[in-house]
Protein backbone atom coordinates (compact mmCIF):
# COMPACT_ATOMS: atom_id res chain seq x y z
CA UNK A 1 0.00 0.00 0.00
CA UNK A 2 1.41 3.07 -1.01
CA UNK A 3 1.49 5.85 1.54
CA UNK A 4 -0.09 9.24 0.84
CA UNK A 5 2.42 11.15 2.77
CA UNK A 6 4.77 10.38 0.49
CA UNK A 7 3.65 11.44 -2.61
CA UNK A 8 4.60 14.45 -4.88
CA UNK A 9 2.65 16.58 -7.06
CA UNK A 10 4.25 18.53 -10.02
CA UNK A 11 3.57 19.78 -13.20
CA UNK A 12 3.15 17.51 -15.92
CA UNK A 13 6.11 16.98 -18.66
CA UNK A 14 5.60 15.79 -22.06
CA UNK A 15 7.10 12.29 -21.09
CA UNK A 16 4.60 12.07 -18.49
CA UNK A 17 2.33 11.48 -21.44
CA UNK A 18 3.34 8.07 -22.16
CA UNK A 19 2.98 6.90 -18.80
CA UNK A 20 -0.50 7.89 -17.93
CA UNK A 21 -1.59 6.67 -21.08
CA UNK A 22 0.38 3.19 -19.94
CA UNK A 23 -1.60 3.21 -17.10
CA UNK A 24 -5.04 4.47 -18.61
CA UNK A 25 -6.65 0.42 -18.91
CA UNK A 26 -6.10 -0.81 -15.48
CA UNK A 27 -7.24 2.24 -13.92
CA UNK A 28 -10.81 2.16 -15.50
CA UNK A 29 -11.59 -1.26 -15.36
CA UNK A 30 -10.21 -2.16 -18.63
CA UNK A 31 -11.88 0.51 -20.48
CA UNK A 32 -9.45 2.40 -22.84
CA UNK A 33 -10.31 5.91 -22.91
CA UNK A 34 -6.24 7.19 -24.33
CA UNK A 35 -7.99 8.30 -27.51
CA UNK A 36 -9.13 11.10 -25.22
CA UNK A 37 -5.64 12.69 -23.69
CA UNK A 38 -3.72 14.02 -25.79
CA UNK A 39 0.09 14.53 -25.79
CA UNK A 40 -0.09 18.51 -26.83
CA UNK A 41 -1.94 18.66 -23.24
CA UNK A 42 1.52 17.86 -21.45
CA UNK A 43 3.17 19.75 -23.94
CA UNK A 44 1.05 23.36 -24.13
CA UNK A 45 -0.94 23.25 -20.79
CA UNK A 46 1.84 21.75 -17.91
CA UNK A 47 0.43 24.81 -15.60
CA UNK A 48 -2.70 23.16 -15.50
CA UNK A 49 -1.90 19.46 -15.90
CA UNK A 50 -0.83 17.68 -12.75
CA UNK A 51 1.33 14.13 -12.00
CA UNK A 52 1.13 12.79 -8.80
CA UNK A 53 3.84 10.12 -7.98
CA UNK A 54 5.94 7.92 -5.51
CA UNK A 55 9.01 7.53 -6.75
CA UNK A 56 8.65 5.59 -10.00
CA UNK A 57 4.84 4.62 -9.50
CA UNK A 58 2.67 6.60 -10.90
CA UNK A 59 -0.31 7.35 -8.12
CA UNK A 60 -2.26 10.11 -10.22
CA UNK A 61 -2.75 13.04 -12.88
CA UNK A 62 -5.05 15.47 -13.82
CA UNK A 63 -5.23 17.22 -17.13
CA UNK A 64 -7.03 20.90 -17.31
CA UNK A 65 -6.54 23.95 -19.19
CA UNK A 66 -7.90 27.53 -19.11
CA UNK A 67 -10.57 28.13 -21.54
CA UNK A 68 -9.78 30.79 -23.90
CA UNK A 69 -13.16 31.03 -25.52
CA UNK A 70 -14.66 31.38 -21.91
CA UNK A 71 -12.46 33.77 -20.20
CA UNK A 72 -14.17 33.19 -16.66
CA UNK A 73 -13.88 29.16 -16.79
CA UNK A 74 -11.67 26.07 -16.53
CA UNK A 75 -11.64 23.11 -17.66
CA UNK A 76 -10.73 19.50 -16.32
CA UNK A 77 -10.66 17.55 -19.70
CA UNK A 78 -9.10 14.12 -17.23
CA UNK A 79 -8.29 12.78 -13.89
CA UNK A 80 -7.70 9.49 -12.95
CA UNK A 81 -6.60 8.36 -9.60
CA UNK A 82 -4.65 4.90 -8.86
CA UNK A 83 -7.31 2.34 -8.26
CA UNK A 84 -5.26 1.25 -4.82
CA UNK A 85 -5.22 5.57 -3.87
CA UNK A 86 -9.31 5.91 -4.28
CA UNK A 87 -11.36 7.59 -1.58
CA UNK A 88 -7.87 9.06 0.50
CA UNK A 89 -8.19 12.20 -1.01
CA UNK A 90 -5.70 12.69 -3.92
CA UNK A 91 -8.30 13.53 -6.51
CA UNK A 92 -9.42 16.02 -4.30
CA UNK A 93 -6.05 17.87 -3.74
CA UNK A 94 -5.24 17.45 -8.13
CA UNK A 95 -8.89 19.14 -8.22
CA UNK A 96 -7.94 22.15 -5.38
CA UNK A 97 -4.59 22.55 -7.01
CA UNK A 98 -6.85 23.32 -10.66
CA UNK A 99 -9.08 25.03 -8.22
CA UNK A 100 -6.54 27.62 -6.91
CA UNK A 101 -5.00 28.16 -10.52
CA UNK A 102 -8.51 29.39 -11.77
CA UNK A 103 -9.26 31.36 -8.56
CA UNK A 104 -5.84 33.49 -8.70
CA UNK A 105 -6.93 34.11 -12.82
CA UNK A 106 -10.52 35.16 -11.68
CA UNK A 107 -11.66 32.18 -13.09
CA UNK A 108 -14.75 31.31 -11.27
CA UNK A 109 -16.27 28.10 -12.97
CA UNK A 110 -14.72 25.22 -13.54
CA UNK A 111 -16.54 22.40 -15.68
CA UNK A 112 -15.67 18.95 -16.50
CA UNK A 113 -17.83 15.42 -17.74
CA UNK A 114 -17.89 11.84 -17.08
CA UNK A 115 -19.31 8.95 -18.91
CA UNK A 116 -22.92 8.34 -17.48
CA UNK A 117 -21.52 4.10 -16.23
CA UNK A 118 -18.28 5.76 -14.39
CA UNK A 119 -20.78 5.93 -11.23
CA UNK A 120 -17.50 6.54 -8.89
CA UNK A 121 -16.68 9.58 -10.82
CA UNK A 122 -19.92 11.32 -10.60
CA UNK A 123 -20.08 10.77 -6.76
CA UNK A 124 -16.52 12.09 -6.75
CA UNK A 125 -17.48 15.07 -8.57
CA UNK A 126 -20.66 15.82 -6.32
CA UNK A 127 -18.73 15.50 -3.07
CA UNK A 128 -16.61 18.22 -4.35
CA UNK A 129 -19.34 21.03 -4.95
CA UNK A 130 -19.90 20.24 -9.06
CA UNK A 131 -23.59 20.52 -9.63
CA UNK A 132 -24.81 18.16 -12.70
CA UNK A 133 -25.92 19.94 -15.76
CA UNK A 134 -29.46 19.04 -16.96
CA UNK A 135 -29.11 17.23 -19.79
CA UNK A 136 -31.56 16.15 -22.67
CA UNK A 137 -31.67 12.43 -21.83
CA UNK A 138 -31.54 10.74 -18.05
CA UNK A 139 -29.73 7.40 -17.35
CA UNK A 140 -29.75 5.70 -14.28
CA UNK A 141 -31.31 8.83 -12.56
CA UNK A 142 -28.82 11.34 -13.57
CA UNK A 143 -29.14 13.91 -16.47
CA UNK A 144 -26.94 13.29 -19.77
CA UNK A 145 -26.31 14.76 -22.58
CA UNK A 146 -26.38 12.70 -25.49
CA UNK A 147 -23.86 12.32 -27.84
CA UNK A 148 -22.05 15.37 -26.12
CA UNK A 149 -18.78 14.37 -27.07
CA UNK A 150 -19.19 12.33 -30.60
CA UNK A 151 -21.72 9.75 -31.73
CA UNK A 152 -22.41 7.55 -29.09
CA UNK A 153 -20.14 9.43 -26.63
CA UNK A 154 -22.98 10.48 -24.11
CA UNK A 155 -21.72 12.96 -21.27
CA UNK A 156 -22.50 14.17 -17.35
CA UNK A 157 -21.70 17.56 -17.50
CA UNK A 158 -20.42 18.98 -14.26
CA UNK A 159 -19.91 22.44 -13.24
CA UNK A 160 -18.68 24.21 -10.33
CA UNK A 161 -18.91 27.80 -9.71
CA UNK A 162 -15.86 28.72 -7.12
CA UNK A 163 -17.45 31.57 -5.38
CA UNK A 164 -19.56 29.78 -3.75
CA UNK A 165 -18.33 27.80 0.24
CA UNK A 166 -18.36 23.60 -0.06
CA UNK B 1 -16.22 23.84 -58.40
CA UNK B 2 -16.25 25.91 -55.81
CA UNK B 3 -15.87 29.45 -55.94
CA UNK B 4 -12.90 30.83 -53.46
CA UNK B 5 -14.43 34.43 -53.67
CA UNK B 6 -17.79 33.05 -51.83
CA UNK B 7 -16.42 31.27 -48.91
CA UNK B 8 -16.98 32.72 -45.71
CA UNK B 9 -14.46 32.05 -42.83
CA UNK B 10 -15.67 32.31 -39.32
CA UNK B 11 -14.86 30.92 -35.90
CA UNK B 12 -16.03 27.56 -34.83
CA UNK B 13 -18.84 26.51 -32.85
CA UNK B 14 -19.29 23.57 -30.83
CA UNK B 15 -21.67 21.96 -33.63
CA UNK B 16 -19.12 22.16 -36.37
CA UNK B 17 -17.00 19.01 -34.77
CA UNK B 18 -19.40 16.76 -36.01
CA UNK B 19 -19.45 17.99 -39.62
CA UNK B 20 -15.19 18.26 -39.62
CA UNK B 21 -15.16 14.86 -38.05
CA UNK B 22 -17.77 13.67 -40.68
CA UNK B 23 -15.27 14.86 -43.61
CA UNK B 24 -11.63 13.90 -42.32
CA UNK B 25 -11.42 9.80 -44.53
CA UNK B 26 -12.21 11.94 -47.08
CA UNK B 27 -10.16 14.43 -47.15
CA UNK B 28 -7.39 12.51 -45.66
CA UNK B 29 -7.32 10.09 -48.31
CA UNK B 30 -9.25 7.50 -46.57
CA UNK B 31 -7.03 7.67 -42.97
CA UNK B 32 -9.17 8.29 -40.06
CA UNK B 33 -7.44 11.06 -38.06
CA UNK B 34 -10.63 11.70 -36.23
CA UNK B 35 -9.05 10.71 -32.65
CA UNK B 36 -6.70 13.80 -33.06
CA UNK B 37 -9.21 16.39 -33.80
CA UNK B 38 -11.73 16.95 -30.02
CA UNK B 39 -14.69 18.49 -29.34
CA UNK B 40 -13.87 20.43 -26.32
CA UNK B 41 -11.08 22.29 -29.26
CA UNK B 42 -14.09 23.72 -30.75
CA UNK B 43 -16.27 24.63 -27.37
CA UNK B 44 -13.08 26.37 -25.42
CA UNK B 45 -10.70 27.42 -28.37
CA UNK B 46 -13.02 28.76 -30.42
CA UNK B 47 -10.95 32.21 -31.10
CA UNK B 48 -8.14 30.42 -32.73
CA UNK B 49 -10.57 27.60 -34.24
CA UNK B 50 -11.51 28.78 -38.08
CA UNK B 51 -14.27 27.17 -40.21
CA UNK B 52 -14.82 27.85 -43.97
CA UNK B 53 -17.89 27.07 -45.54
CA UNK B 54 -19.53 27.99 -48.42
CA UNK B 55 -23.85 28.09 -47.78
CA UNK B 56 -23.49 24.47 -46.11
CA UNK B 57 -20.25 23.35 -47.59
CA UNK B 58 -17.60 22.87 -45.22
CA UNK B 59 -14.45 23.70 -47.51
CA UNK B 60 -11.95 24.28 -44.49
CA UNK B 61 -10.71 24.24 -41.06
CA UNK B 62 -8.44 25.25 -38.94
CA UNK B 63 -8.11 24.11 -35.08
CA UNK B 64 -5.43 26.21 -32.82
CA UNK B 65 -4.84 27.44 -29.54
CA UNK B 66 -2.98 29.78 -27.61
CA UNK B 67 0.13 27.61 -25.36
CA UNK B 68 -0.08 28.12 -22.11
CA UNK B 69 2.92 26.58 -21.09
CA UNK B 70 4.89 28.61 -23.47
CA UNK B 71 3.77 32.29 -23.78
CA UNK B 72 5.39 33.41 -26.88
CA UNK B 73 3.96 30.63 -28.72
CA UNK B 74 0.84 29.41 -30.99
CA UNK B 75 -0.21 26.44 -31.99
CA UNK B 76 -2.12 24.89 -34.78
CA UNK B 77 -3.09 21.10 -33.84
CA UNK B 78 -5.08 20.50 -37.11
CA UNK B 79 -6.22 22.03 -40.35
CA UNK B 80 -7.51 20.73 -43.59
CA UNK B 81 -9.02 22.20 -46.92
CA UNK B 82 -11.30 20.33 -49.02
CA UNK B 83 -9.58 17.96 -52.24
CA UNK B 84 -11.07 20.18 -54.51
CA UNK B 85 -10.12 23.40 -53.30
CA UNK B 86 -5.99 22.96 -52.46
CA UNK B 87 -3.53 24.96 -53.80
CA UNK B 88 -5.44 27.93 -53.99
CA UNK B 89 -4.48 29.88 -50.94
CA UNK B 90 -7.58 28.72 -48.52
CA UNK B 91 -4.85 27.21 -46.23
CA UNK B 92 -3.35 29.96 -46.58
CA UNK B 93 -5.66 32.22 -45.41
CA UNK B 94 -6.60 30.27 -42.44
CA UNK B 95 -2.88 30.11 -41.42
CA UNK B 96 -2.58 33.68 -41.78
CA UNK B 97 -5.87 34.55 -39.76
CA UNK B 98 -4.10 32.61 -36.99
CA UNK B 99 -0.61 34.05 -37.15
CA UNK B 100 -2.63 37.50 -36.69
CA UNK B 101 -4.11 36.22 -33.11
CA UNK B 102 -0.58 35.00 -32.09
CA UNK B 103 1.13 38.46 -33.43
CA UNK B 104 -1.77 40.53 -31.85
CA UNK B 105 -1.30 38.53 -28.50
CA UNK B 106 3.04 39.23 -29.09
CA UNK B 107 3.35 35.57 -29.44
CA UNK B 108 6.06 35.36 -32.51
CA UNK B 109 6.55 31.64 -32.50
CA UNK B 110 3.73 29.39 -34.19
CA UNK B 111 4.30 25.30 -34.34
CA UNK B 112 2.59 22.47 -35.86
CA UNK B 113 3.85 19.13 -36.86
CA UNK B 114 2.29 16.74 -39.61
CA UNK B 115 3.21 12.69 -40.22
CA UNK B 116 5.99 12.18 -42.63
CA UNK B 117 3.73 10.45 -44.96
CA UNK B 118 1.88 13.85 -45.81
CA UNK B 119 3.81 15.17 -48.23
CA UNK B 120 1.21 17.70 -49.09
CA UNK B 121 1.35 19.13 -45.96
CA UNK B 122 4.89 19.45 -45.48
CA UNK B 123 5.38 21.37 -48.90
CA UNK B 124 2.52 23.29 -47.40
CA UNK B 125 3.92 24.24 -44.28
CA UNK B 126 7.36 25.05 -46.35
CA UNK B 127 5.93 27.51 -48.80
CA UNK B 128 4.49 28.98 -45.99
CA UNK B 129 7.52 30.32 -43.93
CA UNK B 130 7.92 26.73 -41.49
CA UNK B 131 11.21 24.98 -41.30
CA UNK B 132 11.02 21.42 -40.01
CA UNK B 133 12.85 21.22 -36.71
CA UNK B 134 15.40 18.65 -36.23
CA UNK B 135 13.93 15.44 -35.58
CA UNK B 136 15.76 11.89 -34.32
CA UNK B 137 15.27 9.98 -37.67
CA UNK B 138 15.30 10.67 -41.46
CA UNK B 139 12.36 9.16 -43.62
CA UNK B 140 11.87 9.87 -47.33
CA UNK B 141 14.70 12.79 -46.73
CA UNK B 142 13.02 14.77 -44.24
CA UNK B 143 13.39 15.30 -40.31
CA UNK B 144 10.66 12.95 -37.92
CA UNK B 145 10.62 13.18 -34.31
CA UNK B 146 10.18 9.09 -33.69
CA UNK B 147 6.81 8.50 -31.99
CA UNK B 148 6.09 12.19 -30.97
CA UNK B 149 2.72 12.00 -30.28
CA UNK B 150 2.58 8.24 -28.94
CA UNK B 151 4.00 4.61 -30.12
CA UNK B 152 4.16 4.73 -33.56
CA UNK B 153 2.80 8.49 -34.15
CA UNK B 154 5.68 10.06 -35.66
CA UNK B 155 5.81 13.42 -36.87
CA UNK B 156 7.80 16.43 -38.45
CA UNK B 157 7.36 18.94 -36.66
CA UNK B 158 7.40 22.72 -38.16
CA UNK B 159 8.59 25.43 -36.83
CA UNK B 160 7.48 29.27 -37.98
CA UNK B 161 9.20 32.69 -36.48
CA UNK B 162 6.21 35.13 -37.22
CA UNK B 163 9.39 38.18 -36.70
CA UNK B 164 11.04 36.65 -40.20
CA UNK B 165 9.39 38.32 -43.32
CA UNK B 166 8.43 35.13 -45.66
Amino acid sequence: MIDLSDIVIRNAESDDYHRVISVMPEWWGGRDLSSAVQKIFFIHFHKTTFIAEKDNTLCGFLIGFLSQSRLDEGYITFAGVHPELRRVGLGRNLYERFFEICRNDNRLIVRSCTSPINTLSIEFHQRLGFIIEQGDTIINGVEVSANYLGAGDHKVLFKKDLSLVK
